[in-house]
């Protein structure tokens, strides 16, 4: 496919609620879009990537660094011999396929092997200041329709707000926890204190980088372990599964370099019996369509992170994805199903940068 | 410890041959040094990133970004909150440590434990176009005195200069192999094809993200499994081998974010009966130096990559290392123990930056 | 460092309450004490040896013979040559070590990488002739504000005392129980029935020589299985936590050879997701000093037997360690940071002799 | 049984050969015996320990103090409450069964269970200054009956003196190593260099506190592993069978604390299908005697190393003990069926101490 160049766009969306990050605290989503032109259409990619390297390595200055530098120049080669940068690599490989996609006019769903028409929506909520506050925040959601909520947990909040939301929502809410790597395996007798509150599952508990420890801890807890930030490619699925590490895994597409790896994944763990769902990393309308088309493949029988655009902007970079009894419709559109608003995204652009190819 | 400020300097060390890389052909290594100025003396670091990301995530001038950005604005507060960049992580930490031991008049050497006053050499020997022209370059550092020879394989280029090495020089030889990922593990029978060359060694065959496919081929070869990539900390290592990834590690200082945790790694390997041995990563004498006072701790029992300066550069940074009766003298003074000289310094300077600490 | 000598120096400490031996009724702790002198500075080493070889094959008197006969004469050389005697070994390291650090003004805490200016503390209740004086005890050393109670059990004294400390005090009190190697493999079923009591650990519940039965016994108990007297090395350590024998580990600097042991050990255990805290030995100020240094590094994230000095002695021989808030302050100054009192020490010292090293 | 009191006796046995040790060169055995006085007969007891807790954590005076203060006064209530010390305890307990033996007329022999009239015999040879004469030294040996040779090793002395022999003594030679714990498991592919010798076994190769790498090391070399220091008791030996860590084990009832559990580890091994064989100290007769009746045990398939007085003494402290067709004689006569010589007795004794027991 030929490619007339390539435009790097960084825009600040206004966040509904502030973001605090090790600067202070964040009033906007700084995001990073990769826009493909090619002769027939244009695709769109959204890096993930946060302010910081604090999630992974990657930060968004950096992976906008590396796809100028290294990525966008070996276009059409093998962007494997470059190591990691896969958010970086994600956004590239997806504007390509939407533009690919878009040209044929098939959606990114229907090329993915989607089997249904929408998908269940779950909510993440962040740590809060107080259980009162928390349970306010519960409530709003299951009122917006949400139906699974997520925790975000850290060491000293973690037992008492799973209690707090099963006694005032009841044991069949669904509920799940994510620990974003803030334990450690000699912290199994503590986390195996959850083993009580029926949950769906516990989210990277341990350090990303350690499968082994994982599966020591699911000897030792009865909450079923999901991976997130462990499950970089379907190779490390697949040495997780070997191992015992997870019964379930959190796939962010960004976080593996792209859907196309995000499908080996949930290929392979849905031949493995290992369920798996879609997260999410406060996505515009741009990749938040290309997340819920993924989670609309039949192996991801969890609801995901996958919300409305209302969960973190007053208004989205795209029409707005908007919850109906609790599920977002999957795009049916060429290639990604949406774009972006001209007014909105003209007046969220901080800066575009123009990338010809020959 | 109070810390004026820190110094980012980039040198372009002429290097003796040339070396391939995606741009092109360079001529010269690219450094970061990073200088730390205290009131009572300062401290020098290198990293060891190259200009692609291609051995990992890190390339020098990201390091270099990741250092202004993130790094030195939280000095003294708990870096680990930050993922990865553990290349950039070494350089400045090395550089506060020299700072301070050169403070306090005790040599690396010593506060890291080295019981020996010299370390064995051995050498690193790229692919090369034909198999003479191999022999010719293993003859040649032979007569430099080198004790321990490894080449660099790759699909191709494997067992046949194995044999040719082998066969020219006898079996006496210590003789080892270098894979750097270039394989996977349906190529076990393949270097399978090794085992009848009594090789200490075959170093990182497989992705370095993929301890249990390792773990899986060292059931399935004789020659012994090191892992260099894969080995990023002492937690890595603790899972390498709680799996039988691995019988031996590679420590490089910089890939592993420094030498207090190299030293941990060389610890908690002792203490399972695994050996290691020192990388390197053309290093300048900045580097080497602090390289071979780690070489010398008891665990380190086989020869590393700890080669002369000549190796790589005709005119070092630093008074050259070199061999002796095919050993490095480990340098005893305070800190590193060695100082760049002057005039080539100011030669071999392309930029500098001063990062002032309040 | 040039030595000038070294002085053993054995004192009785009278204890709070009698201590019960094969010999009848100890009133007081038959300590010995290493002083290594040299020109620059004078370092401390406690021998945590007991009067009889009960809890491993060391006692008091024997280990000063070992040392004068030795590893005194062999100070600069490899002690590893001589096997055994870690207790003994570990007071002469740690007075050297001491010294030298006093010499360079560089406190234990930070040399060893302590990351917290205090330390909680537990304490560890003896065996007892009733359940109601138990409970008094427990009582009384809460009110002190321990922040964790060890209750040392042996057949015939376990299910029914912890049982009542629950009933007391409750569920959420962190409570632990010491075996001291009391059971064999075969009281499985029994052990088990502290399951539902919500321990933090069961200690050395088997012979200190067998990590086979452990791993068998971890299969079969719930509660985790904490190591003592079975880790005399890192090597040990490594050897556990590779059979499965022991989700914690007891670090005694003193049962381990010395503070680099123990922080080798902590290192190791750390890498492994294994959790550690300090136990203690009736220490004096001197030797509790330096295991409140040790208990501040951060995989120490248990509370360690680290009590106040008014748990066992009414005088201590430095200044008191006195728990504020439940903690105990680590010592800032240089070496272990604290000094005998001169009154205390001429009062409690029975015997003193002088070794000159030329 | 009444006992009227014990006699620690101190021996200067004269030595053949001068051996090395730490304070010089020592040309005499310092041997401790004990002996067992009750009404109806005495009982001798040898103590294999050496003037230095080199092998093991006992030495001579040591075990003399801990006989006196711990273990005599305790007799006849559990000794096991003493952790350790089983050189000391064995010599205690040999006495005393000798003496029990003796009044009842039954030769240790039979009492332990000896099917024999005869063992086989072979020998230890020590690291020599050179090939010759280590060729020299088996020749003579061989001359002598010894029907299997024991080489000791040491990195630096080992595959060169094994294929010595081989070529000079032939592949028919019963021939093993001994390695006394001075490899690491590092050292397994060195080791693995043995492999073609066709040895019996390699006896304790790595540190005497490890199973687990010794287990490994099995996986990696294909000559047996017998473990000599590791097993200092039946559980010990239960363990390193379940391990794997070892085929064959070295029995010497000293170090296991007597021949009580020298027999339950013989039961025990045959039970596993584990071969045994007696190992030696360095015995006068008084311990000879004793080891060659347990040598007479049906597991004992192995050659020990169960020589001649005449290995180390010019005269023995009882009748000598004399190859016949390569193999000694089984005393039948009660006890150890053998007696000290008055003369010679009187002439080597350094010192006597009589403990009467009320």
């Amino acid at each position: 496919m030929k490619i007339d160049g390539i435009e790097l766009r960084r825009v600040a969306m206004p966040l509904k609620a502030p973001f605090r990050t090790s600067f202070g605290v964040a009033t906007s989503r700084d995001v990073l879009l990769v826009r493909v032109v090619t002769p027939d259409a244009e695709g769109w990619g959204e890096c993930v990537a946060l302010p910081e390297p604090r999630y992974n390595a990657e930060y968004v200055d950096g992976a906008a660094e590396v796809l100028r530098r290294f990525l966008i120049p070996a276009l059409g080669r093998d962007l494997a011999v470059f190591k990691g940068h896969r958010m970086a690599k994600a956004a590239l490989e997806t504007a390509v396929l939407d533009a690919r996609l878009r040209a044929s006019g098939e959606s990114l769903g229907h090329f993915l092997g989607a089997e249904r028409a929408r998908v269940p929506s779950g909510v993440s909520v962040g740590i809060m200041d107080s259980i009162p506050e928390l349970l306010d925040a519960v409530e709003g959601y299951l009122a917006e329709g949400y139906v699974r909520i997520k925790l975000k947990i850290e060491p000293g909040w973690d037992v008492a707000p799973v209690r707090a939301v099963r006694e005032r929502f009841g044991e069949d809410l669904p509920l799940q926890v994510d620990a974003n790597a803030a334990y450690s395996l000699s912290d199994a007798p503590h986390l195996a204190g959850l083993d009580d509150f029926g949950l769906l599952l516990i989210e990277q508990p341990l350090a990303d980088d350690d499968l082994v420890q994982h599966a020591r801890l699911a000897g030792r807890v009865r909450t079923p372990i999901c991976l997130d930030e462990s499950i970089d490619s379907a190779a490390h699925a697949a040495a997780a599964i070997t191992l015992g590490a997870c019964s379930i895994v959190n796939i962010k597409p960004g976080r593996v370099g792209g859907y196309l790896e995000a499908r080996r994944i949930h290929d392979l763990c849905r031949a493995h019996g290992v369920a798996v769902w879609c997260g999410g990393m406060m996505e515009t309308g741009i990749g938040r369509a290309a997340n819920v088309a993924l989670a609309a493949l039949p192996g991801f029988t969890l609801p995901g992170d996958t919300s409305g655009s209302s969960r973190y902007f007053a208004t989205d970079l795209t029409a707005p994805f908007e919850l109906a009894d609790g599920h977002l419709a999957v795009p049916a559109g060429p290639g990604i199903g949406v774009d972006p608003e001209p007014d909105v995204l003209s007046e969220v652009t901080v800066s575009t940068e123009w990338i010809p190819l020959t």
